[in-house]
């Protein structure tokens, strides 16, 4: 590659082990103007569709439509509404219909440009397209590079249900840049803070530890403190998928939080939390209630609230009666014939699923459902 | 199992190879009524839902219901219009939102019970509900038992082309019972007959002679040798698709007959003409087309022109100019890069895909389209 070796020298790749499946990651603060070989040699001679929505697009579209046009046989631009609202049948069928119009075919690849709503629903596009093509995910939130990039999930939603309607489908190549963050709302960079915390929380203390100490200089989108958190993050995920690829186990440690999370999105109305936010909350109770049944040390529930109180995250929840709570979680998705399960910390950076009994979980919401 | 030895003899068991998505294929005349031991294993304490549609549903659906209720969790029937003009988006929300009501989990089970057009339906949706789920086929014609009930296809139709938007799903169980086949309408047996004499052509000469001399057999349902074409067919498909499950290379030969067949429909307005029925007249051309280009013996061509006329199935296509059917062609062209490529006999029993030059091409359609 030609161009700047300190930039170059930044990029870092990660290979995501599943087998016939395996792809790599490329992150790095440049990476869209500055796209590697790999890329290129992916989609050389190929019909490429970019999915992105008018934000990101406005952006980003021009210059990566540009790079891919001297290698991919066409490039198409396709555009879909911004927002969750949107992850829905009509949005992948315009995807649909825009690659049909354009004649692809089973060779084509589609390229996710843009956040999670935008990478769910690419990659679903993708799964299902003349039963299954190609894609590149080019994650532009941070919660997408440390969450979505990795494990393959797609999916749109249903009036009853989020993400019901989907499919496992491992991406070609995922190319994070972190410079992209920078044209991120405080807000959002926080609901990807959050993601990584988990990943310390269930996984790895020292790497909790170094995100707290290196939180300033993850808020101003740090090149190189952001570039080598994403990649411990998405090392985190990828063993953790690596193990479970289809979720019948491990996999569900990545729910810590969730069943607490998912309560409060649901109370509030979907969209009054971000996801980030409900989970970094969820993360609390679950960290309390770790200590309350499992043991966890009282000082290690405490950092794990420390931890996301210094990212400027939500540690409370709203003061809904402790009933509110335990019907709400007794719709969760994740349940298996309506018993709630819990993702808990039998001992930081170890986490489990497991029952508990009603009474600690009592005392965890009463603890923790107090916001004002 | 209780119940007569004798019926119970009949039934024949094939398994589908395809590693840790391998599958049983049972075939029985008497299989609804008696079924076996693996379907109540696969169902049991699990919540089920039988796709079907009002037609299928009216013979079929109240005795397959009582049959699993005493093994699942529980059966919940869901119901969706007759006919390819419903393998829809609309179709597959019915069937999300009928097991969205039903609260059904990630454990739950879709049987897909009907023709190709429910097994396409019904897989898709099993495919997608929480990003997958199980699903049994229980195919009711004779063309979904030989062809949809291995290879694990999925699709619904896009008002650009059909299944255009599908997955590769495999079921964990197949039940085909040719019982079901004496309430099918004869032209519908046809596309059936079709199709396995498509498989002796490309794999089994002795199949297809054998299946030439049993069609008046075959054609009243004749129990003993209608599962053991059907188990035959299915073999010969297993191969195949073992050798190739996603379609990349060798499984196109099951596509000889096609790109004639597709012109046919596409020109005659899709649904005047059977699938089946138009892929029996592209067999005869391209076995003729085999014999001009590639030096098939005239006496084989000659040999799949008579099973498919001694089958009752066109061997001859519309009177259009030959013009018209390379335009027709020309659609499956664009889709690849540029020329039409054809599924051919170098022997009788083996097929291979390749190029033609255009001159015997000419000829086979002129020999071919007369149909009055």
């Amino acid at each position: 590659m030609p161009g700047d070796p300190d930039r170059a020298a930044e990029a870092l790749t990660l290979d995501v082990a599943l087998g016939e499946r395996s792809y790599p990651i490329f992150i790095g603060d440049d990476l869209l103007t500055r796209p590697p070989d790999r890329l290129f040699e992916l989609v050389r001679g190929r019909q490429v569709a970019i999915v992105s929505n008018p934000t990101v697009a406005g952006h980003y579209m021009a210059g990566l439509q540009r790079a891919l046009a001297g290698q991919a046989h066409s490039v198409l631009p396709v555009l879909v509404p911004d927002g969750e609202a949107h992850k829905n049948w009509a949005s992948l069928s315009t995807i649909f219909d825009a690659l049909l119009a354009a004649r692809f075919d089973r060779n084509s690849l589609i390229v996710a440009l843009g956040g999670g709503v935008i990478g769910d629903l690419a990659g679903l596009a993708a799964a299902l397209y003349q039963r299954g093509i190609d894609f590149v995910q080019v994650p532009t939130t941070l919660l997408a590079q440390v969450d979505s990039s990795v494990g393959g999930k797609t999916a749109i939603n249903h009036p009853a249900g989020k993400n019901m309607i989907g499919a496992f489908h491992q991406p070609r190549l995922v190319l994070a840049d972190t410079g992209t963050l920078r044209t991120l709302p405080q807000r959002e960079l926080g609901a990807g803070l959050a993601e990584m915390l988990k990943h310390g929380a269930i996984a790895d203390p020292s790497y909790l530890a170094g995100l707290v100490d290196d939180m300033a200089a993850l808020r101003r989108c740090d090149a190189q403190r952001m570039t080598a958190a994403v990649l411990r993050s998405c090392q985190i995920k990828a063993e953790v998928v690596a193990s479970d690829e289809r979720e019948s186990g491990r996999r569900a440690i990545l729910n810590f939080g969730h069943t607490f999370g998912h309560a409060i999105e649901a109370g509030a109305g979907y969209g009054q939390w971000l996801h980030g936010e409900a989970v970094a909350a969820g993360m609390v109770a679950a960290a309390d209630l770790s200590h309350r049944a499992l043991g966890l040390p009282a000082a290690d529930a405490g950092l794990v609230r420390d931890a996301i109180r210094v990212a400027e995250l939500p540690t409370r929840a709203p003061a809904w009666p402790a009933e509110r709570y335990l019907a709400l979680m007794g719709v969760d998705k994740k349940a298996t014939q309506g018993i709630p399960r819990f993702v808990l910390l039998p001992a930081l950076g170890d986490a489990t699923l497991c029952r508990v009994e009603e009474e600690p979980l009592l005392e965890t919401l009463r603890e923790w459902a107090v916001a004002t």
